[in-house]
C-alpha cells in the first residue's frame, strides 16, 4: 500500500517499555511504523543529544509495514538518525511515548518524550508526544485509545504550522472525561534531593507544585479533572515583550535601528 | 561585606574550563560568587536531569567571596543542587557559560549551558546564559567582558520578568561592532551523521543552517556582524495562536467552555 502514511515512533523510556508497544500498534492502524527509540530507559533526557560519543543503531525486527530499532543514544538522536539514516522518505507524522508519566506545565522541559517531538519539529516533521500520568510500568492504555487516534489521525489531515507540534497527556483514569486543549502550567519541583548513605551524594526526588492551582485553562488542571490535556508547542522560545524594552536598556546606539 | 550580591555560576563544558573561570573572575567584580559546575564536559545537555543515579556535590576550593563546586550531573542538576542544598540563600544572579560555542538560534534547545539558566527561571532565579561563537578550548575573552558585565549588572539593577531569561552570545572578533537585541532565527543543523569503521555506527557532526539569512531581528544575523546578540527567553514554550483552532478541531464540547 504505497500511499499509507509513514510514521515515525520514538520514546524516552525505552523501545521495550509497554507504552511505545501500545503506540506502535495504535499508528500501524494509521500507516506504515518505523521505530527508533532508545535501547534502555533514558527518563529526563529533556533536548539532550551525544557529541562526543558514538550511537548505534539495532534492527530488532521487521514485519509487514513495520520496522522496529534499537538505538544507544538519547531521544534526540533517535530522531535525528532515524530521520537522516534509516527512513525511506520523510515522515508524515512522528509520534512519541506513550511515557510512563506525565508531562504536563513548564516542567516538559526535563522530558525525554518531549525533546523528540521538538527535534522532529526541527525537521520539520508533523509530531505529537503522549505521556500518562502514572510512573506504573504496567498500566492499561485502554482509556486513551480513541484519543491517541483521534490526535494524530487530526494532525495526519491538517498538518501543522511550521515550528509547531503537540503536547498531549493523560489522567490516569478508567474513562476519560473529555479532550481539552490548554496551555502549559505554571509549577515547579520542590524538595528536589533526598539524602543518601553518603555526604555529599545526593538523589534526586521531589514532588511537583502547581502554581497556578486555580487556572483552568492550563494542561495541569484539565489532568486533575480527569481529562486529557492537549497543548501546542513551539520552538521559537524569544520573549518578545521584553525585546524592546532590553533594546533601549543594553544596545548600542548604532547596532538596533531596526527595533 | 553581607550587602554584596550572591550569584550563582554553572556551565556545560565543566569546572576547568577556560570560560568559566572567565566568568567567575567578572562576576566577583559584582558580588560574592558560588561555582557549582559539571566535573567533565556535559555538552549538549539540554535541560536533561540524572534522575536514577546519585549526585555528587564536591567543593574544590574556597577563598574570600568565593566557593567553587564540581558536581558529577548535569548543568541542570548543578543548578537544582546549588539551590537546594550549597548556596547560603536564594541568588540575586544566576550565570552560565561562558559556553565554548554559540548557542544561537532554536538549536538553543540542545543547549546545556541554556538549560542551566532554564531552570534558574523556573527556581525564580535570574539568569544568563553566556556563550562565543567558537570551539576553540583556549580563546581570548577579553573583548567581551564588558557586554558580560553590562547585561549582569542590567539584570542585578532591574530583574526580569516572571519566567523569562537571557540568552548572550558573541562572535569570535578582536572587537564587537555592537549589542543587539534580537529573537532566535530559524535554523537547523543538516549532514548530521558521520560515517565509523563500523556499520550501523555512527558519530554526531553536521552544519548549522541559517533558515533566514537576510532576516535582520535574529541573534545568528548579529552575530555573523561581528555583535553580540541578546535574546529574552521564556519558559512556557505554549503557541497561543493554534490553542483555539484545536479547541474546535480536537476538544469536547462539553470540556472546552471556557476557550
Amino acid at each position: 500500500m504505497p500511499n499509507r502514511p509513514l510514521i515515525l515512533i520514538t520514546n524516552d523510556d525505552g523501545v521495550q517499555a509497554q507504552g511505545i508497544q501500545v503506540l506502535t500498534s495504535l499508528m500501524r492502524q494509521l500507516g506504515d511504523v518505523v521505530v527508533v527509540a532508545p535501547d534502555s530507559a533514558r527518563s529526563g533526557s529533556a533536548c539532550a543529544i551525544t557529541p562526543t560519543g558514538p550511537v548505534r543503531v539495532t534492527l530488532l525486527n521487521e514485519t509487514e509495514g513495520m520496522r522496529c530499532y534499537a538505538c544507544s543514544g538519547t531521544p534526540v538522536d533517535c530522531v535525528k538518525l532515524a530521520l537522516e539514516k534509516v527512513v525511506p522518505r520523510k515522515p508524515d507524522l512522528m509520534v512519541s511515548g506513550i511515557n510512563h508519566g506525565d508531562n504536563a506545565s513548564v516542567s516538559l522541559h526535563y522530558s525525554g518524550t518531549v525533546g523528540a517531538v521538538l527535534e522532529a519539529c526541527m525537521k520539520s516533521v508533523p509530531a505529537i508526544a503522549y505521556s500518562l500520568m502514572t510512573r506504573q510500568k504496567q498500566c492499561d492504555f485502554s482509556p486513551y485509545e480513541e484519543v491517541v487516534l483521534r490526535v494524530a489521525r487530526c494532525v495526519l489531515a491538517d498538518g501543522l504550522p511550521q515550528d509547531v507540534c503537540l503536547n498531549v497527556n493523560f489522567p490516569l483514569v478508567e474513562r476519560l472525561q473529555g479532550v481539552r486543549v490548554c496551555r502549559l502550567a505554571r509549577g515547579n519541583w520542590l524538595q528536589e534531593w533526598g539524602e543518601t548513605d553518603k555526604p555529599d551524594v545526593y538523589q534526586l526526588t521531589g514532588y511537583f507544585t502547581n502554581l497556578e492551582p486555580e487556572a483552568e485553562d492550563t494542561d495541569y488542571w484539565a489532568l486533575q479533572h480527569g481529562m486529557a490535556s492537549v497543548t501546542p508547542l513551539q520552538l521559537d522560545m524569544t520573549h518578545y515583550p521584553l525585546l524592546r524594552q532590553l533594546a533601549k536598556d543594553l544596545s548600542d546606539d548604532t547596532t538596533q535601528q531596526t527595533l
